[in-house]
């Protein structure tokens, strides 16, 4: 191998070899001439298996996520974007502000050089978008047939905002329930990839981090009951969750949900119900009913937030069901998804 | 599904299904009835997608690595177990102890949940041994064929202990280079089970939690330079780093070198070097000369660390090479490993 003196990684027609796995030379090279310079900064230069960070003495949040999505690569992301945007939401969550990121890589033998560093390069970006940084990681390679392509893990950390505490269990009747946009867009735009599904839309995924938006609102209202970003299962497992960690019901109205039409005609074509598709840069809250108006208004002042909307209330229900009310007065149970709708979509 | 009222998971005949990764009833089911259960504390009981706890001011160290071992079961150990001694070690190698460990899943479909609950039962026992705690964590689940039975994420965080900084770039000409136990058990043990490789042996793996033994190191020497776990690419690798990143060589006394006699007979069978070899229970320490004989006598009051040794001294070379001087006075340089030794060791 060559990582001292030789022939540098052909990021134009190498693929990814077992070496670079073994915790070789090749390894080290890979670390040397791909994720060192992408992620530049210091704690990671230090080449430590660990990185070390001074933290104040405060409440700290933990998330982890492997990704897994296929296609790696898809209108409005990849999965080194996701990987970041993801974990930053699930930090955010609990009303902290995400500081440092762990990535670890399962790679594929044969993956080209050429979509790691595409993938890495992406991670860079939202990461250096997001202010948080990629302090430590791990690459390991598996035989072909082994794995697929590529499957990033992330581990993020957090320092959680004082005075705020939001949690699943804590929803009580009355509560608003609010969604900062439109439901599916992500779902719909990766199985317009699909292999065997794929069909013309111009849907891309709403893959972002939210945590300034989370900021912001935790600003209005610091006593935000509950928040969750509705990925796998969609919004239907989120509040389902949600009702089931508190002990209540809620009763959605089905014209106040917000879809964009063209998730919602893909899922009339599909047969799938928008409600249950992956979202990657939508937030739920639970907020009291009196507050709603003002983080309503400052979910509309953020890019990211400006389709929000009221969609329902929390209501005693010894059954926590979710339903949904529809425009002349019937109501529906929103259930969680039976099976799986469509798998690896983070 | 059935998570709130049917049929329960069936570890003895029960199998990983794509619905288990898809985020609705049947994920819930699996962490309901496997994953809470097992790793049972307060903060992963809360349910949220992320653990949050109070933390002092302090330097806090971070590690990640995947595991993607094959086999999944060895003499000695699993893949769980391993997933978390190997975590607890990375961020005890910095002088932390560890505290907390996320713990991420990408179970292939068709895994037995036999399987999964083993190595889950495992990665629980070796938290509790270890004294760190499982707070959250994510299960993907990918289409037979894409992955291989389970990889595992973890990622840690413990407290660095006042006053105590080591790091790979801190060697010193001078410096005694000491290795806690056996070298390269764990790659033999591995190695038995391959298909196609296998042979009798009674090596075990060394798989095991480090950071006690790390304790009383510091406890006898603050200024421990460089602590580090030889594991992917053996002691080998694990010296030529900490010499290239220090910016000095090293000279070892062959004779000094601690191998398992079934070890170094199953290496000469196997034309293999066991200085390449991975070790997943070891760590190599660069102290102050004068310090030697006490950190040695601290370790040899470890079970861990009976067989430990001083190995050889660090040396001034511009070169960087790590040398071994045979019993005869000659020496050869102990170079990084050019391939790929074996694949999946870890």
């Amino acid at each position: 191998m060559t990582a001292r003196r030789g022939r540098r990684l052909d990021f134009e027609h190498g693929l990814v070899e077992l070496t670079h796995g073994g915790g070789g030379r090749a390894t080290t090279q890979l670390i040397e001439e791909l994720f060192l310079p992408a992620f530049h900064n210091d704690l990671l230069a230090t080449r430590n298996d660990q990185a070390v960070m001074h933290m104040p003495a405060c409440e700290m949040a933990m998330s982890t996520d492997c990704f897994v999505v296929s296609p790696l690569f898809f209108p409005g992301g990849d999965i080194g974007a996701m990987a970041v945007h993801g974990t930053v939401n699930d930090v955010a969550m609990s009303g902290a502000m995400p500081l440092y990121i762990s990535a670890a890589f399962i790679l594929e033998e044969g993956l080209p050089l050429h979509d790691l560093r595409r993938i890495v390069l992406s991670m860079a970006e939202a990461a250096q978008d997001a202010g948080v940084r990629i302090v430590t990681g791990d690459t390991k390679v598996v035989e072909r047939g082994k794995g697929d392509g590529v499957f990033i893990n992330t581990t993020g950390i957090g320092i959680r905002m004082p005075g705020v505490a939001p949690s699943v269990e804590k929803a009580q009747p009355g509560d608003a329930v609010i969604v900062s946009g439109t439901l599916g867009d992500h779902g719909i735009a990766i199985l317009s990839q699909r292999e065997g599904i794929g069909f013309e839309t111009d849907v891309i995924s709403d893959c972002a981090s939210l945590h300034r938006m989370v900021a912001s609102l935790i600003e209005t209202c610091p006593h935000v009951r509950a928040m969750r970003d509705p990925t796998r299962g969609g919004l239907a497992a989120t509040l389902n969750e949600i009702a089931e960690a508190s002990g209540v019901g809620m009763i959605l109205n089905e014209s106040a949900l917000p879809f964009d039409p063209q998730v919602e005609a893909a899922c009339e074509l599909l047969g799938l119900d928008p409600l249950h598709m992956a979202n990657e840069g939508k937030l739920v809250a639970i907020v009291p009913f009196d507050a709603a108006e003002d983080v309503l208004e400052a979910l509309h002042a953020d890019p990211l937030g400006r389709r929000a909307a009221l969609i329902g209330r929390v209501v005693e229900d010894p059954r926590h069901f979710v339903q949904i009310q529809g425009d002349f007065g019937g109501t529906r149970v929103l259930d969680w998804l039976a099976g799986e709708q469509l798998p690896r979509i983070c």
